[in-house]
């Protein structure tokens, strides 16, 4: 980040922030002290509050409409998880002094390509400085039709657990961006990096496994922990197979290399997939829609009475030293 | 802040954010990605999003249970001037390692002590670390009847111009932190560290205010400043009489002795009292809302055709070097 002019608060509200809320009713071109949402009749508010710092979730060298990118579609993969439609966002934007006009254009950049993408706008907020990291916090808003958005709840034993696209991808990324992959073929460096940088909300598959599908989550912490809060939250277990679990080319090939690393594949966080639980009736449904959604699903293993994770691998159960990533 | 013992991310959320959620149905007890709210029937969400970060807005030295309830009311101050009746909130708290158990348990009472007193709950948000500076995001989530919410667009020529409580008293009581009102007696620099420290939402008088204000903000960036984005919204100008601006005993104390001060009391910021403007008809309306909702409320001026804010002080127009405060 080049330390350069930037400019005074307001400027940057009414030159920058205020063409993203422009058209949306409710934000008021960002010139009143609140938002103002009308729900459509019958509708439930979603929404999700998640905050990316610098030094933590992303770094100095990365580009600038990439951590823009990623700020909304951490959020915007939660209400994926919820089946939700995405509606809006507020964003507090925290700034240290290096930050210049060149990287808030690029980071406001960012943001409108994925309003754009994803049908939503700015409705608010609040820019101030900070004597410390740069920090981004986003509060995502959708709707759902009343009492149908998904949750961690309603896992039932005989309920099959699947994933959407491949695991493991993410949390390969960072490893690959600190150089500790450094055998692997450019191509799968970079299709890795991205994976890690730029998430894939899976807003259609979600709104598609409303009724179909009986508990969802993304995976943000990690498939092992974050199934553990499915469980946790559903009073049940969960046997996966670790041989079941998608993993893209990539994957395979650094596993392939590192066979130590199935560890990290299926307890690193930064996927950003979906994992959810689905009755066996469900199966041709699921099928349907993932089709349509255009987003694989895989079957990885089953819910059953009990308590806690299982993963099972060639018929042996596989335990780990860490079931999770957090965020400290 | 002490440096000291400090919970994983998860045990944090379990033993002291979970407990702020409890009994708020749509929070799933924080055990979810996100947070679900059926409103009213006919009711708008009215949202704000603001982030407080220790060395800007709160010191280090500020009690964490103050600073807690800062956070809160600096938002609900917004949801206040719309007239919106506070429903829950969602946190955003990324903390540096310097801040220990002690210090979060003193934060959470803060927050529990404000959610009873404003009737709001903690409803989701996030936890992360930071290299950095302290900060709190606080989006805050009301209602109102489809329609009415406040905002500062309304103001028409012949309305008059009112503040609620007294001006000037949170910038002077930064002065007075500052050591820079040394000559005040004790008495005096407390109540004005208070007003700084510790904002008092007007929400019943903004409750009582919808269909009766014509425009309403809260004064978070100094009187003329605000008044000044009112006017700008509203396409008209205000004149108002600087001898007519309520002071606490306290200011009056401090202008007295340094009368320079005039200036800074009515452009600085952090006061959180409630700006608006009223038809001089609906007059009697206003004195008997503002004595049912028990703050009492001061003519300042009126509202005019043209553009801008003109400051009378003894048929004299006044003016400033600045207008408002910017938190750059």
């Amino acid at each position: 980040m080049a330390a350069g002019r930037r400019l005074g608060e307001f400027e940057f509200i009414a030159k920058m922030l205020r063409p993203l809320a422009t058209g949306f009713p409710g934000a008021f071109e960002l010139g009143d002290d609140t938002a103002r949402i009308a729900l459509p009749s019958g509708e439930d508010l979603v929404l999700k509050t998640d905050a990316l710092v610098c030094g933590v979730h992303f770094l100095p060298a990365h580009a600038p409409d990439l951590v823009a990118k990623k700020a909304l579609r951490v959020n915007l993969s939660d209400l994926a998880a919820a089946g939700a439609r995405p509606l809006a966002y507020q964003l507090a934007l925290v700034l240290p002094d290096d930050i210049d006009d060149p990287w808030l254009e690029a980071f406001c950049a960012g943001l409108a390509a994925d309003q754009a993408r994803f049908g939503i706008a700015l409705c608010g907020g609040d820019t101030t400085s900070t004597p410390g990291a740069l920090t981004i916090s986003v509060t995502a808003l959708g709707t759902a039709p009343a009492g149908t958005a998904l949750g961690r709840g309603g896992a039932r034993p005989g309920d099959l657990v699947f994933v959407s696209g491949t695991i493991g991808d993410g949390t390969l990324g960072l490893l690959a961006n600190a150089g500790h992959l450094p055998d692997l073929p450019p191509s799968a460096l970079a299709f890795l990096d991205d994976r890690y940088l730029l998430p894939q909300p899976r807003l259609a598959l979600g709104q598609g496994l409303r009724g179909v599908a009986s508990a969802c989550m993304d995976i943000s912490d990690g498939l092992v922990g974050d199934l553990g809060h499915i469980v946790e939250r559903s009073h049940v277990r969960a046997v996966i197979d670790a041989e079941k679990v998608p993993l893209s080319a990539a994957a395979q090939a650094a596993l392939a290399r590192q066979p130590a690393l199935l560890e990290r594949i299926l307890t690193g966080g930064d996927d950003y997939e979906l994992l959810f639980t689905v009755s066996p009736q469900r199966r041709v449904a699921l099928a349907g829609l993932a089709r349509a959604a255009g987003v694989p699903v895989t079957e990885i293993g089953r819910v059953e009475q009990g308590q806690g994770v299982v993963v099972v691998r060639q018929g042996q159960s596989l335990t780990f030293a860490r079931s999770g990533y957090q965020h400290r």
